[in-house]
């Protein structure tokens, strides 16, 4: 692992999800930019120190160094976002495969880059856009790809918080101030932390491509250089609109991920703060709302089911799909075996770069006040 | 009642809204554009055949001719939009007040010359947003006019149906016929019939013009010739923003209208199909449920409540405050006394033509694909 | 009206249940037991002076002596309840139909005369538990009846309220008052006042009557004689089983009414805080919502509703059922012609004596501690 | 770990649970009745060989012949539930702490016996009454023990399901058969196996004794000897009431165990199926809805919680929380520490014998058709 250090949320997210299904164990790391609060993370978590390291590089030159028997099998890249991209080069160019958190880069060119050092190392590349690993996510996926709703006409993704509604970042939040910092985060704020994983939502449920996307930004609360709220209108390729709304201002809202996908013949909605329900609507039948772990949802929900119905599943049990998902087609890899396509099923570089792409579009359609063309999405 | 013949929908809400509380009592009427259909249901109501005029220019001039003591205290229009101006121009000019469906007219032109008309008479004119007379929309306006929320800085107001997912005008359905028709509704289906709704819920609420706005507008069923899906961003007077949503096919929602507002201290959520909760989220302190009929709301929610918490109330009720806010207004008026100002929270002309301006705004938004300027919105 | 004077809560929802539909006028009533009360509230109302009668006894005689063509078509009682059995008994006998606020009598005696009156008279007598004129309660009842829950193996039905977890009655507050008082209410409170609506909606739905029933009642605020809690365990007729609770001391609780039944092929959940909706549980399909308006649901349901789905109905729609219910089976009966079955369906004499039995058992069995047979029950 | 073999459900459960902190490594397992089974899923699990035992009475002797520091330092039992005491009794005798599944045992003579045991030993015994780990269900104790209810008056405990509505367990279903057969599960079905944790939620919260119970049991699907429906009044020491339910042919239902308490002050309400919120209702102020993760809950609510508000925690992490806190307090022992209090809050073999007296207590109640006094309930 290379972040994830003392006060760091999304380290421990992600070692719990990869403890979960026993697929990894934790074996090192170089936690933080300082080498001593790295070993003093590595105690922490019990490692043995001569696999804690002191910088990223180091532990990149080192594992590879130990061979493929004893190396790490996968690093997990857990800092913030500005690091994302050098990070991941030089695991993967040290043939080690690489699972990080999103989005992947913080310009598009920087994604477009990663993505070619993923094609040219051929290793496995899993992005964190967590949301995709609840099952009830998958089941709606599973709707829309097997024709129930018919042509899809109206998406509506959105993601409400209401964190950054105070000055958090001048309060020595650490999470508040590198978000809000454009060296290290972006230069996005809502839309590149959330709005981000809205459009991955959207997109990983309807399959739909973005012909066009016109947006306006704003920072809401006085002195930020980063919008902390976000509208955007959407086009997709076929002809049906979006609306996609992300913000970090919205008072009181915890983690309100939202999707609704109207079609022809059925809606459905889900929240991420009741994910383990989908709802569906119909014009002409009463609504439905499925359930995780029944046993009448698809196969790709209940291969991302651990319980049955009405005991919960949350956001960690989400997040460790992913992880056994990329833990297993990686050891396919290493065994040389074919991977069960319903463990493939995470987002990877293509992801990453088509959020890079839908970031850079939201950004220039603020700026220009019109439409931005979004061809080359995919 | 103009208007409210056979196999009409809203007719007889306003019927039921009139009767609720004993202000009104029904006793004249053209209610078809056919004579013999207005004789119809004027049977059907058990009215006197020599108050059911055959057309509605006849009935005003018959109903003025009666004298004060005798004629109508005020007309109910419930007409296809239209006939909104030409009727409620007659009776203004026949010196009876008017309560007017929605939208006032079908262009700003004949909004803004109503206008004078209204102002010129001085009567009452009360325009049926009936979703303003919710106890807890009325809560919440009290909510941010005392302050609570601090600064307002997010608005969302959408309003999804999906009632017109499939053709539904070509099966002969009256309403949607009507409504999709731009004779007789206007030059817009969605953002007339609903999304003015949903413009008129966040006005009200929360006080805030609107200064520019940019939409996009779709036909999502093929062969319509007026929207039936629109996104539209807003930025206020002062610098908030907002998120505007009307759709006729998000397929198997009934009437999701939903206002959220958040401010600097506070945000708040109320949806039009669970009426009777406002939900109050903060920075620093539990979630908090009003629910109407507690004693610790504002007096005008209180004002507007006729059941203790827990006995539902419903559309018609609300509905019903429009019409008993203006019968008591229009009472005072013709005893020359003061109404209570708690009465006085109808919506009414100058609601009308800000609609109106909003409608027009929107469609030219779209139009040339560019924000659109509302300095004039007040 | 007798009863129904000033600061009384459900005369008020009588007259607005009574006038929602057109079907009945009120224009005679004796409405407070001091003279000059009733002669005030006659006044408020705009009732002419002549039918504002000082006693109920004087109301009864002087509108029977008015004839058949003037006098009043039917009467509402909705006075305390110690009232109901005499005054009911006096317009039966004067050939006044009646419309009668719930429970029947404050004795299981008196209720069995009161049935032996309304059988002899032929006369129409609607007693107002009036949560079964919701339409998604007539909907259960339909799919009860119509098998699709198979045999019934266990109902819930409880209704917790808070308003009576402090000594309300000691603060003059009117209503609770009453309601404390055994002389007037019946020597239950729990029970009688909001238990028996429990025990009426699971009969309604169900159809089931009750084999014995065990009853655990405590007066949880000190001071109090009668109980404002009540636990109880009922054994019906073919082996289904059911808990019953009513509480006046749930504190912040409101309005609490709901329904489950579990059969065979389904389970079913009804609650009136949200009327509108009813939930279908299935052992092997997924759980579906039924909204109130929907073109798929019972003619029962349907006949009940006066708006689209998404526009809600509330309490005063549902008593609006009741009344219009009676007002056409009285109406019919004057005309002499045949009533729509569907309008017959509305609760009795029948129901309000089963009712009474009901209070009677459960009193019996806290009191001796033991499970007390109903064989009688029907 | 004992039990838990292929197939089995609370088995994976226990795992997951002590995975996902760390704070245990699975080692050795007996983990089934057939050795070829236990050895199967030994492989299955990745163990060494030589700690994979055929049978737990092997394991036992073979983990304590290895001495302190190379065995294991606690064990799961994860058996079916006639297993449980003699499984523990051994290990405990060997000088190992235990992790029981519940019940603790199938008899109260043998919950008592092993009390005795664990006292006498002095080791940790932890019961996985796992819902007691869920952090609302800790912030509701909090409220209650800090007396923000003032004295409570009324409990409803319920435990609906409706997974054995049909007869599950004639079809080979492993999970159903053993449940139904009471040599391996116990005299009692639904109380034992869900009632059980509605009694244990009950009075974890509330701190509240019981003085007496009655109980109606039925067996609703035919040929089950016993009962898989419960109703259950309950007189708490102090007065206030209680209504407890418990039924596995609620057609359509879950897992839907759920609390409410009511006091004089205040009421609360917490649903598993939506853990991460807690509802407070209060006779003079508006309802709140507490959130997990939030700052301003107690110590012992954020000491159970891993992820920040609107980040849905489950069933997983509650369990999680039995393990983490009965794994640091077992760590603690054998380091000689003091053990955080926060992390002694965990079920223990008196909260297991309370359970055997109470369900042996509902069992006498239904027998003989009286209340049953449960005096030495503690």
């Amino acid at each position: 692992m290379v972040g994830g250090g003392p006060g760091a949320f999304i380290g421990g997210v992600h070692r719990m999800a990869a403890a979960l299904d026993g697929e990894f164990e934790l074996v090192a790391g170089a936690f933080a930019s300082r080498p001593d609060r790295s070993r003093e993370q590595g105690r922490a978590l019990g490692l043995d120190a001569r696999r804690v390291y002191g910088t990223w590089r180091e532990m990149a030159e080192a594992e590879a160094a130990l061979g493929e028997d004893r190396r790490i099998e996968a690093v997990s890249i857990v800092t913030p976002n500005h690091l994302h991209h050098p990070v991941a080069t030089a695991f993967l160019n040290a043939g080690i495969p690489v699972i990080c958190d999103k989005p992947m880069t913080t310009t598009l060119a920087d994604a477009e880059e990663l993505c070619d050092t993923v094609e040219r190392t051929g290793l496995t590349f899993a992005l964190t856009h967590n949301y995709t690993g609840y099952p009830m996510v998958r089941e709606a996926r599973h709707q829309v790809h097997t024709g129930r709703l018919g042509t899809v006409r109206k998406v509506v993704a959105e993601y409400p918080q209401g964190w950054l509604s105070t000055r958090l970042e001048e309060t020595g939040h650490k999470q508040a101030r590198w978000r809000q910092d454009p060296e290290r985060a972006g230069w996005s704020s809502a839309v590149g932390d959330i709005g981000s994983h809205a459009h991955n939502l959207a997109h990983y449920v309807t399959g739909l491509e973005i012909d066009a996307v016109f947006a306006d930004l704003s920072a809401q609360v006085a002195g930020r250089v980063m919008e902390d709220d976000a509208g955007m209108l959407v086009r997709f390729a076929g002809g049906a609109r979006g609306v996609f709304m992300a913000s970090q201002v919205s008072t009181g809202e915890e983690n309100g991920l939202a999707l609704r996908v109207y079609g022809e013949k059925m809606g459905l909605v889900w929240r991420q703060e009741r994910p383990d329900e989908l709802h569906l609507l119909f014009p002409d039948a009463p609504r439905q709302t499925l359930t995780r772990g029944s046993p009448w949802l698809s196969a790709a929900a209940q291969h991302a089911t651990r319980l049955p119905p009405g005991h919960p599943e949350g956001f960690i049990e989400a997040f460790a799909n992913i992880y056994r998902g990329a833990g297993r087609v990686i050891g396919a890899a290493l065994a040389g075996t074919e991977a069960d396509p319903l463990d493939r099923d995470f987002p990877d570089h293509a992801d990453g770069a088509r959020g890079m792409h839908f970031i850079e579009s939201v950004l220039k359609s603020d700026a220009r006040e019109r439409w931005v063309a979004m061809e080359g999405d995919a």
